[in-house]
């Protein structure tokens, strides 16, 4: 193990890591100085000494990742990214916290150059460092060969007392430890200092026996304060561990320097102009805001470049890897693009009206069956409920240490225990990393549980499937507890999130085709248990618009517009009000997120105006009213017992869709007037 | 310690348990056999040994609680309760899982008599556990005196592998080792079997040392099949911890006496007809269904009679108490009755517009401080946000062990730690116990952690108040990742519970108002973090509605209907539009679940025909179409930087509104005709 070899540059950098941190936060009069001002030492040491990484090519794909969990403590990942050469200048620093800056109060990825995930929600950096270093394990079984260590990056992760709290860490890092993940190191800024106080007050456990029970080496630090010897130390033997994951407990000041320092008034509170500059005095610095010497620049800047050498020397390798293994090589090269292959959508099912009915998380497993073989950058999962979500294809491999014989990190599919929101978290990490696209699952009711995961998906453009099964009243005897009610508009209302209820297999398809294309929305697939039949109307091209007309007829009288399992309701429904002579259109809707994308014209012909409009889900009814006129749903939560009988209870059947139909015509024929489109409005937003 | 003395009935009533749980799974034909087999001879052990109930009087208060966290386990819970005597008929058993029974899928509180908490999402009831030993913990410590030890019971929870995975689980377990609640005992079916396997799978942490690290007592029976008397050692070793909570871990095997035990195919599915005969040959049980031997009744007529006996008892110790402390036993008659002190409401702060203006976070302090004086039930709490959600009553002491020297039981404010998922469920068990008003806080954005936690409350009715502040981009620079968008259409959508959102002081105490009385439902309280004048129109009582005109305008041309700190802006907007010859009126709606229950002719005055309505929020447009004909507010993600900016950007001011305003008008004015009411409906469901 190498030991620590001082640098001139050291305390001077570490310093004025801290007075920038300290300016930044107080030039914008909002955020948080104490971390940043306790983490600078470790930041240094991990920066200077360790991380690989190339400030010019952010995106080189073998970089070390880095991710700040306790996000809050931003200014120190900014201000590491403006000294280290990131497109992140001076003037970004001074707009911490301002409107379009690329400094917002949070790190988010894809909108800060070097940031790789977002994070500030506690917990989820965490999770998502899992989620990076089980991406890393997985592409090095795939890609490297002897001689090619392509893929051989370390991800870092920084985390506070709050991360450590959060049930969606200690999810994540039970499955890390399970997952004998040698590749990823979390530094725990053990400041016993959170919002409320000291930790005494409600965190008294003994995290690093947390972590050895969970299957992790633990190191500590005594004095992260100033001991850069015992930090290098530490990252350096974490490293040599190949079986574990390490968590190093890093004893720190937070707010180090400041008069402050060791109190929660640090936290989350500007420092006052007499304290900035007494700081900066005791480090030896100007009393300068700002201020940067040319020597720390100097220092930044030979990081910056033995990591371009490095990645030049990486792209050496991948030459050769190129000549001794082609196929490889471009297939490689394919996943970090993130390109899918050509005519894979080839491989997607197609149904007629002829074929048995089936339940959709039944024709969820044919298309995940179907694409598994021309889309190796699936990484399929459950949260431990693989035999009723149908998620896992026959035949593959788990991805498991080799030590367990019950698979290897090459295989396809992950067994995330009874853990939804670690999992969201961790496939967000996946994600990030590239070369992956990452599909989970559970019950719908159960993605609620990872809302706080499924939310960052959206925000940071995150290509995570969620194939989230049993998702009505319709699963039947587990009851209420178990069947969504408000669970569908609550990710309907969430921006960039594709929510899907296919109503049939070339539905699903459709879902599963768009969600594939989708490079930078995540998708929520929400399937049946019972079974469907196939329409006659549908198709993958229709459906992929996310909403067309399932059922035409001229001047109706009436328009039902329905999803997933409902829409073969509503079509029985039109059957029966046709037979008394009320003329039923049917408009399928499986993702509003799409529908909404497409023309005026289009959704304007699909939702068109003429007869009033009846919404129909076995689910709540709100949100509706954007594409109908009327609204039938559930109001209340639903009941235990056989499918059929708990559709009854609530009328969701063909003859009593039939009935409030009829109701519903001549209430618009006793209105009078033109019926108009609900999609007609004053403005768009 | 007492040590086991064996009974002729124990093995034939283990025989019995095991037998009649098969058969209800079976009849039902669908289920989970797996677990309720395995955990026979603890649940008899436990129930004929320990357990201070009558199931004559099952809500007695002293009762000890005993909680299914594994709910899928139900059928145990329900033979249970059907042999000692609760209102659950041998014909309610075989109507498990049917529609409509006693019998629900999961063990659902409120619905079957017996049942202390609604489990069955996994994790949750280990957090209502904790929830549930605080309580006691709590009222122990404010009416015990010496020689009257009248709360003292203990909580029992049963817990899968299932639940140990679940972050939720994690949090409370972390939290309750922290409170050091000797009071919970923990008993965990080790039997190595999910649903996707063996736990190799997956879960492979020492759970022992894990809950050893967050303080726990860990205790082992390595043979819970057979061996009652080491289950009896060691339950009453655990009752003699008094500053630890202990998880027994008991290794079980899943399915006993089923021919596939031991494997996942018993865990939830019905056994077969030949296996369940098999089974009741090996137990000497006749091979009859649904059979129970007068023996059996009669020894758990013997449990029944012994707890009568127990509650008589107590009452009378009661009575003494009452003589003695005539004072406290009315305030303790009180709080278990669920009553609120006479006039409390007068503790209810009101304002007037010449009051300045506030955030409605600091409403909400002012409030609680006028509160906690009266409801001496409330018990209050933060997710390590106290000094942002403002949720400390000042001079309030906390709720921690003594030793810790930080405050004592009978403290009215809970340290949660940044655990919100932990926090909802902790404070659904405490409600669930009775005698106290739990209210929680954090980010309204962290609500969502704990969606699980929340609709479990809304399903089950607790009256559990959130306290949920920096409600939307108002919150300025903390930005996207703190912003909520969808969280409120999410808990809009949920039946049974009350989303407010008020505008000022006047609907602020409204909120709290109807959330105290509102003894079945839980409320969120979506509060600001930036200043919102006090207006003009409001009241308490008209707030109370839900929704009311805050200024009416005859012959109006335009309403807007708004919520929260929108409210103040769509004032604004319409003394910008008046001032250009646009009459506008302006409805709040702080509260739609409140607002529906109304009568139709009042809800039809608020928002009435003759003149479009505008919906104006700071947050996802969705759900509002109910509501209005136009809809303002966001379609993406928020954005970091100063609140006034952060509005500007998404045009939530006065003048952009105004603007908007208008072209509703004209667009209304184009189209012709009558303007009808969106509340004016087809049919109601």
């Amino acid at each position: 193990m190498s030991s620590f070899i001082p640098a001139q540059s050291d305390d001077v950098s570490i310093a004025t890591i801290r007075a920038l941190a300290a300016d930044v936060v107080t030039k914008a009069n909002s955020g948080h100085p104490g971390a940043p001002l306790g983490m600078a030492p470790v930041a240094w040491v991990l920066f200077s000494r360790f991380m690989n990484l190339n400030p010019k090519n952010s995106k080189w794909f073998n970089r070390d990742r880095f991710v700040l969990s306790n996000g809050h403590a931003c200014a120190l990942q900014y201000v590491l990214l403006h000294l280290l050469g990131y497109k992140l200048s001076m003037d970004d620093l001074k707009a911490f916290r301002q409107l379009d800056s690329l400094t917002p109060g949070h790190p988010e990825a894809g909108h800060t150059d070097g940031v790789e995930v977002t994070t500030g929600p506690l917990g989820q950096g965490f999770g998502n460092g899992v989620g990076l270093a089980v991406a890393q394990a997985h592409l090095a079984a795939v890609f490297n060969r002897p001689g090619f260590d392509l893929i051989n990056n370390y991800t870092y992760v920084f985390t506070g007392d709050g991360c450590l709290m959060e049930g969606v860490a200690s999810e994540a890092a039970s499955l890390a430890g399970h997952l004998q993940l040698g590749n990823l190191i979390v530094i725990y800024d053990d400041n016993h200092i959170s919002i409320d106080g000291d930790t005494n007050l409600a965190f008294t456990e003994n995290v690093a026996g947390r972590f050895q029970s969970y299957g992790w080496q633990v190191l500590r630090v005594k004095n992260g304060d100033t001991d850069l010897p015992a930090i290098f130390e530490a990252i350096a033997e974490a490293k040599l561990e190949k079986n574990k994951p390490t968590l190093i407990q890093l004893t720190t000041t937070i707010g180090f320097g400041s008069k402050q320092q060791g109190t929660h008034g640090v936290h989350g509170s500007p420092l006052k102009a007499d304290d900035i500059r007494a700081l900066k005095a005791k480090f030896g610095l100007p009393d300068q805001s700002f201020y940067v010497s040319p020597a720390v620049y100097g220092a930044c800047a030979e990081i910056g470049q033995r990591g371009a050498a490095t990645e030049v020397q990486w792209n050496a390798l991948l030459s050769q890897y190129a000549q001794k293994y082609p196929e490889l090589h471009s297939e490689l090269v394919r996943r970090i693009a993130g390109d899918l292959p050509q005519n894979w959508e080839k491989a997607l099912p197609t149904y007629t009206s002829k074929d048995a009915a089936q339940a959709s998380r039944k024709l969820s497993e044919i298309t995940l069956t179907a694409l598994a073989p021309v889309l190796p950058e699936l990484l399929g999962g459950s949260a431990d409920l693989t035999s009723s979500n149908l998620t896992k294809v026959k035949g593959s491999v788990d991805f498991q240490p080799p030590s367990t014989g019950l698979g290897d990190y090459s295989g396809t599919y992950i067994r995330y225990g009874v853990r939804e929101h670690g999992m969201g978290a961790i496939a967000n990490g996946i994600h990030a990393y590239g070369g992956i696209i990452p599909y989970v699952s559970t019950f719908l009711n159960f993605v609620s549980y990872a809302a706080g995961a499924v939310r960052l998906s959206a925000l940071s453009g995150h290509q995570v499937i969620w194939v989230a099964t049993h998702d009505t009243i319709g699963l039947g005897e587990d009851g209420p507890t178990h069947q969504p009610i408000e669970t569908a508009i609550h990710f309907r209302a969430t921006p960039n999130l594709a929510f899907w209820r296919p109503a049939d297999g070339n539905e699903t398809s459709a879902a599963y085709m768009v969600a594939l294309k989708s490079k930078k929305t995540p998708s929520i697939l929400s399937l049946s248990r019972q079974n469907l039949p196939n329409l006659e109307g549908s198709s993958i091209e229709k459906a992929s618009r996310g909403g067309y007309v399932v059922h035409e007829v001229e001047r109706e009288d009436l328009t039902i517009v329905s999803a997933g399992s409902e829409v073969s309701i509503a079509l029985e429904a039109a059957a029966k009000l046709a037979s008394g002579g009320i003329r039923t259109r049917i408009v399928s809707l499986p993702c509003w997120f799409v529908f909404d994308q497409q023309s005026e014209d289009y959704r304007l012909r699909v939702l068109r105006s003429g007869a009033p409009i009846l919404s129909l889900e076995a689910l709540s009814t709100a949100g509706w009213a954007k594409y109908s006129h009327e609204q039938y749903g559930l109001s209340s939560w639903g009941a235990s017992g056989p499918y059929q009988k708990v559709y009854e209870k609530f009328g969701i059947t063909g003859s009593n869709i039939a009935v409030i139909g009829k109701k519903v015509v001549e209430f618009y024929k006793q209105q009078g007037g033109p019926v108009v489109s609900p999609l007609v409005k004053a403005f768009t937003v």
